[in-house]
């Protein structure tokens, strides 16, 4: 499916998690803020690579971009509206919200891998179970930029032991979708308590000889704004991502 | 050489190019531009990220960022001063105009792969005749940003015929410092003219069977400064970098 016709379907009314759409195209986290706060998440990107390596910032009360031909406002399969840092409501649509000093920032996202992962042979529990990701908040902080900071949040995968190098191997030549794993192994490292409990999407069965593999996600963001109380934020409904008009091999470095 | 010994003899007044200097370190642009100007500088780099892959951005005012432990101020063997988007001053100390609100950008130098590419066998002419590297104004546009837009800048190094495969793959795993080159070959094909009339640095012999190999280069940012008459701004000398806290390995993403 194209890019442009997945929008469509969102824009009238599909709500799905995209993990597994678009093979090929990249997919990406979106967090609008009011432009007073612009420079701040641009930095906090700037700090924070590995979470928010940011593929393209929109002009001020822009619901385009130039890597995204769609309509922001509604052509995402789901949205999370913030108001002083807390998750207010849920929606299909945001164009009635859309303020004209909000700044779409779209975000690296690591459905974006997936793809490049399957061709290697290594297993995409998720997508077999037909669920989302799951993500953790982490107890690893992420460096503060002005009125943001907040805990890193992870995805998770699980991957069969002999192809964990691969996995590392792969995934590290798209630094700009996340890159390599920031942690391999004991969840309880870096802070998450229990794998069958994600803050956001869905359980995933690890399966005999599997090793959870974490990487930075974008939703990384949100939850700064969510610890930063900051006053209005428009973001992506987690795992429901915006598809872009750009390759996945556009990311990749080697 | 250290780090912090080298920055000893820069402030002590050596003015002398950085090529060579301290291997293994990295070393870096910089750019310090009036908070007003920040978002437009970080949205800048974001957008042209061959360019100016940021590596550190100080909070206003500040003359240190977590990757240089020094005296931004006084620690680079060379500034140039801008005013109205013309160099007015090339200093070795800028202490006295160095204001509140100014924020300082450190961003990726390609001299900070020469090393892994000495150690793959591929020569570096201007190191071996003991000169800047030569850096030249391109016609190719960056994608602008706010106030900032003007032309790509690229240094150049000859590379013997059979060694070009060689040095873009070793490049190519440093995007933080510029990565793989933007152009091989034909220096008419992006605008440059004259390979012995370089903009800024020393011209450099090319060998018999040499390809002249160019990159993006994070003097990119100080021509968006000259071309959108940004009213004041201080850059490193071209050439003459900030010799960071950071090893070169660590931007290494293979």
């Amino acid at each position: 499916m194209t890019p442009s016709a997945a929008r469509q379907l969102f824009r009238d009314g599909l709500r799905t998690p995209t993990a597994g759409w678009c093979r090929g195209w990249t997919q990406a986290n979106l967090l609008a803020v009011p432009s007073s706060l612009a420079y701040d998440l641009l930095l906090f990107a700037q700090r924070n690579p590995r979470a928010c390596p940011v593929l393209d910032v929109g002009e001020p009360g822009a619901f385009r971009t130039e890597i995204f031909a769609g309509d922001l406002r509604t052509d995402l399969p789901g949205y999370r509206v913030y108001e002083d840092g807390v998750p207010v409501a849920d929606l299909s649509d945001v164009t009635r919200i859309w303020r004209a000093d909000l700044v779409p920032f779209l975000i690296g996202c690591s459905f974006t891998f997936e793809d490049a992962l399957l061709r290697a042979g290594v297993p995409m529990r998720h997508l077999e179970a037909g669920t989302n990701v799951p993500m953790y908040v982490t107890s690893v902080p992420c460096r503060p930029a002005g009125a943001l900071a907040g805990p890193l949040v992870v995805s998770m995968r699980p991957v069969p032991a002999a192809l964990v190098a691969t996995a590392v191997k792969i995934t590290s030549r798209y630094p700009a979708v996340h890159g390599a794993p920031v942690h391999v192994g004991d969840p309880a490292a870096i802070g998450v308590a229990d794998l069958a409990a994600p803050d956001f999407g869905d359980p995933v069965p690890l399966h005999p000889g599997d090793v959870p593999l974490f990487w930075a996600c974008g939703v990384t963001p949100q939850a700064a704004v969510m610890a930063g109380g900051i006053r209005f934020a428009i973001g992506h409904l987690p795992g429901h991502m915006a598809i872009t008009d750009v390759r996945d091999h556009e990311f990749d470095v080697a």
